[in-house]
């Protein structure tokens, strides 16, 4: 078996990546399985940088092959912002009621054909050898103006894919992991994870 | 003397724009001078936009040249936002120091080589036999941290132009109209201003 480390302590992060990778030969370890390091600030001015560098930090303290995401919404409107401050949008971070508020008291005057946004993932794979590989995977939608909806977290409760009329709140969790814009990077950068097994 | 319509009721941009036309056969008056008509929302999604259509409603109301502006901040960490949102970045309507203290918030893990920005003023003149004209103007600088200084508005306290060391709002008032995004736009205004005089 080949490890990797995947750079998270989300229990549900793990669990997805181990089911995509079952019976590849590749065992998915997450941060609480190996020795604590110190964490590099997310300060890049992209979710490429942003996950590279959670990538190599995990890479160069492990010794293990390491994998991390990036992942945030972009709003047509405010110009493909919140981005990389998508978790702390409101200045606090963490608080998605808040940061969810903000972008529909943002966005009251726009109106509805303006109203485009996307969910970005970016997700770096690090070997210690030196192989880099970064993807996208994004998901196209548009927001509404009153959240819906008990799953997912983050934005979830005001975008609405593309050819649905259900916001990402209300998909089954399968069913967005199918879709979403973090299956899609995931789904990028399985054949680089399946050639390490 | 030929009359042009500011579309404007703020008696400091009527007397700065009448302090520069002066003797030039053009006479500024300003909403309050004119039969009350419906103001159109900003909704534009640039200040170009918003300058046009409030100077073409003033224009088509009064049947006078018309002249508007929009502006406001672009941040170079937020995408060139909050842009045509300054006003109610925050999700309130003028609120300057909610403004401000949002985007202070959202830029705290920025670092100091990242954080660019201007002011960008857009003006609109409107003849109503067909002429339009857009201009735009631009004030380059960085924001600071904390906010200093008591005159000027909006992100004045913030912003500290470049080849100085005092925020817009530690310049005199004639300090920053010389320099300023506004008082470039209406620079670039001027020539066309004067050729209706």
């Amino acid at each position: 078996m080949t490890r990797v480390l995947l750079a998270s302590r989300n229990a549900k992060k793990l669990a997805e990546l181990r089911r995509i990778l079952v019976d590849t030969g590749v065992e998915i370890i997450g941060l609480d399985d190996v020795e604590p390091f110190p964490d590099a600030p997310e300060t890049g001015a992209t979710f490429e940088e942003n996950a590279l560098a959670k990538a190599r930090d995990a890479a160069a303290a492990t010794g293990l092959p390491s994998v991390a995401d990036d992942s945030g919404i972009a709003v047509d409107a405010l110009n493909g912002m919140p981005g990389v401050l998508s978790a702390r949008w409101s200045g606090k971070h963490g608080d998605d009621q808040a940061n969810l508020d903000l972008v529909l008291a943002q966005l009251t005057d726009v109106p509805d054909d303006r109203r485009g946004a996307a969910f970005v993932c970016t997700a770096a794979l690090v070997v210690p050898s030196g192989e880099e590989i970064v993807v996208r995977g994004e998901w196209r939608g548009t927001l509404v103006r009153f959240g819906r909806g008990e799953n997912g977290f983050g934005y979830d409760p005001i975008f609405v894919p593309e050819g649905d009329t259900r916001t990402s709140a209300e998909l089954a969790p399968a069913e967005k992991d199918a879709k979403s814009h973090r299956g899609r990077a995931l789904a990028l950068l399985l054949p680089h994870l399946r050639a390490l097994g």
